[in-house]
């Protein structure tokens, strides 16, 4: 059940694909503060506030303050209130009493979940206009459903992004890339990607290639697909001004770049330098920036990764002069401590400054709106405007796409991947919780960079890390530059590394088949442990395990020099110990609590009663993925029982 | 046994306190590289690498690269190797295979503890000068003592400093201190002490009051006497540079301050501006330092915390004069990206910059010793200074003093407190597990900042910690400018709060008899599992309780939204569960595993067989404690078992 309350004048986002009625009184339950812009209510002790996708601390929200205003920040500590997504909708469950609640609105909104006060909820705006849905049902997986029903259905990737994927910031040039397809290859090491990251352009210019890097393209991505690998490049929201350079004439000519006040196009400064920010809010511009990524496809790419669309700005040029300005009036004095420190926050924070947000303007349904109003919709645009010209230029096959910054909606167009991560156990813990976020608010296809992306990785945290993302859906390793190389054949438990990556293609066909089964089904892929056992009070507590599809517990080891973990089992159920497809044992464990012992070269996961698990044999890429052998681990089920999904991979749905 | 091998020719570091004759081979075991200026050895994958006092990440240091090189660096994010102390003494532990090794060189020292390769140790010098002490024993906290034997007894504080603290960055004036020991009394709420932040100075001069703001002084100090309350400020490294400021006239006429090559003072900037640095270094600038706290004592204030003594400097004149002129190169460049993140960074890394540690001197033992050779002994020799002056100061009654910055025999002259951490769960953890860490070191006077210095505190992260922290000696809230205030009574749970402060006082006559049989016998307060249980194989992988003192195992609660947790007994113990000092139950429990659930108003720990643990009534300072109505909770012990220490609490031992 869905009702609308409306708050205001809410601008539209695009989020929702069905319209429903506006209820007339306030949203009930609440109190409306109109002075303080926000709506509040009672937090109870036992309450569990689940939901905001992509955000920081564990997976029940409560007792923090979450600001939903799309940040490109790549320290993603405790204290932060803003990642690079959007996604407004929480869960609240409370005993019996439960309750989604979607806030639709563009702009920058806090969710203050017990932070202010253990005992308070308050939803705080910039302007008092938002869009309210509340979704009841009796279930949370219900509830997760009718957000669904309410936002469309999840995008769905090519079969073979579920295999595995390697990048870096960057392979620099073709041989590059080569060498690390070929090591893999060498290392029986299962791979069906390499990531492109943002020097395979010439100059970081959208939709070109660097041809001496990476001469012959289309050649290279076929001699590539030879190898089983598909190549993804990024490409990031940014168009460099240049002349002469296709993109940016055109986009100049046509009035498609965002403009300031005066009417002359923002100047920002991104990878490439000076840019336009193309106005993906408009319908046309949308069209026409979509139709680009037609270039890289007609070289045979069939996947992307759309980055730097907060949009992240470097530095504006407005900006950048007046702190220029401003640095004169330092430099000749006497600095004291407080104005030294004035003056490195001048200089420390031109990135992503507020003001630079108020700078530019869209058009957006007719209307002139400047950007900070509808801040949070420019990601999800950009991606829309990739997603909708798949629909066109790929109108058979589907294409991968994901998207570092979102809006509740994107989910129709895209993944999404969690941006800048450290190399931390802290941050491997956060992938975990992150998931069920993410996939409540129809972000399937998503996972973190495996072993971190910022500061420097360990083999037992690339180990351990490698055993969690084997079950999420978007699975691939990848690091900064600058950082220690990140590719499992760089440490030296190989033989370990090579089992993990065979653990999740023999995993393959169930992750693919439970995946779709959710897509289809407006599902969940991941989920609490409360989704699974509403009845169960510790199942509530539990943030450190998952559900994963309709068959598997998983318990990941996230803490270095640990030997095992606590496990909490809801119910009995199967443990099973993989060292590779072939080494496994499976024990029987009693509902309760374990402490389970799993080196670093193990993974243990938990089949549930009544059910089963599709397991397939020695496969280097999705696509020598035998399905006329795949044998079962059941427990108190049949193999037969099982809904085994699959098809094609590559038609669309 | 102690064994002193030395490579090359060390500097003279102060942290030992006997001779021990060098051994003509080198340290058996290890591989010495002269080239790459390093030792090394092999790292078992069941080995457990203890020590290095106050380091990121966890009890046991395999995996991670820690660098001695102390740091004003107020982000402890898994992926730092420095931090503020240096305190190069490891504890390794495979089976029946112990050794104790210190590293005894004052310039930055790496230990590369399985990082770059899992199954590698090795310890890296910039020169390749050290004196390695190896030290062997059966026992772990045998290792330990012997530590303490070289290296001498840890510091013991008045007893009213294991009382409970309130800072704040900063109560800028008496009547703010006023409120806040009114708002303590008032709420019954134990306390101790009020700490003093920077704002108490007049312009941030050492040894000056701010006579407006704190206007009488010794009467203010005298006034909160009477309310039970102890003062402690807060003393800087830097001098600041003042005409007719007393301090700096009489540095700089005696020529105390640290000079350039040039022979001119270095002039850097801290809180005051621009500061000279006296030379602890120099035996007779350290005495002059030393006596200068004795306008404070005088004024009637027995306790000092030093800070900003890595020495943590703001930027030189010199070095930011060169940035200034370089910023002229770029401000009238079309910049490109690169160039403007060189900007970026040129500002961005003044503070402590490594070019400015090579800027200055010291007279050190008869020689100019550059800074950076000597780099890590500046904090602990400040501290020494005052330390001291205090034996000729104060020679009857002790004076409470910790410090931020830290080396090896530091422990001899004062404490430490960890630093400026953050309001972030996962520091927390990181408390709980740097304590034994500084205790194995001798540094056994410690705690953090509850609640965390940085970043802003939720009621329930304050809680959890607090609820930790009232088992280590150290036990204060502090919280940085600019962060939501942290004082419990602020928050709703006024009365959980109390009850947990008056836990601390109940426990107080233990943790203070625990404190000092360590401390005279060269023990540890805290400790780990493994130090107690050495045949355990599980105890030695727990790395989130401890053991403190003889009698009691603590497993606190540092996830949020936990309603309990996990806890391992290596034996059978007596479960506690207190929620104040007169509502508590005790459950025995069975060795193994058990989850443990602990609400936020309730302190879980547990009582290990053949033990007692005395407890206080009520009290809301420590000399309110009465030690003629002790009770007792035993645990297959008699009372009268257990062996009490006390004494009258200010007098030196």
């Amino acid at each position: 059940m869905i009702r609308y309350y409306k708050i205001g004048e809410p601008i539209e986002t695009g989020s929702t694909v069905m319209s429903v009625p506006q209820e007339e009184m306030q949203l009930p339950g609440w109190q409306y503060d109109f002075d303080k812009k926000q709506i509040s209510r009672g937090l109870s002790p036992d309450s569990v506030v689940y939901g905001l996708g992509e955000t920081v601390r564990g997976m029940n929200k409560k007792g923090w303050l979450y600001v939903s205003n799309n940040t490109d920040d790549p320290v993603h500590t405790e204290g932060k209130h803003s990642l690079y997504a959007s996604q407004n909708f929480i869960l609240y469950a409370d005993g019996d009493e439960k309750f989604g609640l979607f806030i639709d609105t563009p702009g920058k909104v806090c969710f203050d979940i017990g932070y202010t006060d253990m005992r308070q909820f308050s939803i705080g705006f910039e302007d008092m206009d938002a869009g309210l849905y509340l979704i009841e049902d009796e279930s949370l997986p219900g509830i997760a459903k009718e957000f669904r029903r309410l936002t469309g259905h999840s995008y769905i990737p090519p079969k073979w992004a579920f295999g595995y994927g390697q990048s870096r910031w960057s392979y620099m040039n073709a041989d590059e890339v080569r060498d690390v397809v070929k090591a893999y290859r060498e290392n029986h090491m299962p791979l069906d990607m390499v990531y492109l990251d943002i020097d395979y352009m010439d100059h970081y210019k959208d939709f070109t290639v660097n041809e001496d890097a990476f001469p012959h393209f289309s050649e290279f991505v076929e001699e590539m697909k030879e190898e089983g690998i598909h190549l993804v490049p990024i490409i990031d929201a940014g168009v460099k001004i240049e002349k002469g350079y296709e993109v940016y004439e055109e986009g100049l000519e046509k009035g498609y770049f965002c403009k300031k006040e005066d009417g002359t196009e923002l100047v920002a400064a991104v990878w490439p330098g000076k840019v336009h920010f193309p106005d993906f809010l408009n319908d046309e511009a949308r069209k026409w920036f979509g139709d680009w990524y037609g270039v890289l496809l007609r070289q045979g790419i069939d996947g992307f990764w759309n980055d730097m669309n907060e949009p992240a700005i470097f530095y504006t040029e407005d900006h950048l002069g007046e702190v220029f300005r401003q640095i004169e009036d330092y430099k000749d004095k006497n600095l004291d401590i407080r104005s030294f420190f004035a003056f490195q926050d001048l200089v420390g924070s031109v990135a992503n400054h507020p003001s630079d947000y108020k700078r530019f303007f869209h058009e957006y349904q007719g209307q002139r709106i400047r950007h900070d109003k509808v801040h949070n919709l420019y990601g999800y645009y950009m991606t829309r405007a990739a997603g909708e010209a798949f629909e066109r230029l790929s109108p058979e096959k589907r294409i991968l796409l994901f998207s570092r910054s979102s809006y509740a909606g994107m989910h129709r167009y895209g993944g999404v991947w969690t941006g800048d991560n450290c190399s931390w156990w802290s941050h491997l813990l956060l992938n975990i919780q992150q998931m069920p976020g993410l996939n409540m608010c129809g972000f399937l296809y998503s996972g973190a960079d495996t072993g971190g992306f910022g500061d420097d990785c360990t083999e037992d945290l690339l180990l351990r890390w490698t055993a969690f993302s084997l079950f999420t859906p978007l699975f691939r390793n990848h690091s900064a530059q600058g950082t220690r190389r990140q590719e499992p054949y760089l440490y030296g438990s190989t033989e370990d590394f090579r089992n993990l990556l065979s653990i999740r293609y023999a995993l393959l066909p169930y992750i693919y088949s439970e995946f779709m089964k959710a897509a289809l089904e407006d599902g969940m892929y991941m989920m609490p442990l409360s989704f699974g056992y509403p009845q169960d009070q510790r199942a509530r507590k539990v943030e450190d395990q998952l559900l994963v599809g309709e068959s598997l517990m998983i318990a990941p080891v996230y803490v270095q020099n640990a030997a095992g973990r606590y496990v909490y089992l809801p119910e009995d159920m199967k443990m099973i110990r993989m060292r590779s497809p072939e080494d496994f044992e499976e024990e029987i464990l009693q509902k309760g609590d374990h402490y389970i012992p799993a080196a670093l070269n193990e993974v243990v996961f938990f089949l549930r009663p009544g059910h089963a698990l599709p397991l397939a044999g020695a496969a280097e890429t999705v696509d020598q993925i035998d399905y006329g052998t795949l044998r079962y681990i059941t427990y108190r089920a049949e193999a037969d029982s099982y809904e085994l999904y699959n098809d094609n991979g590559v038609d669309r749905i």
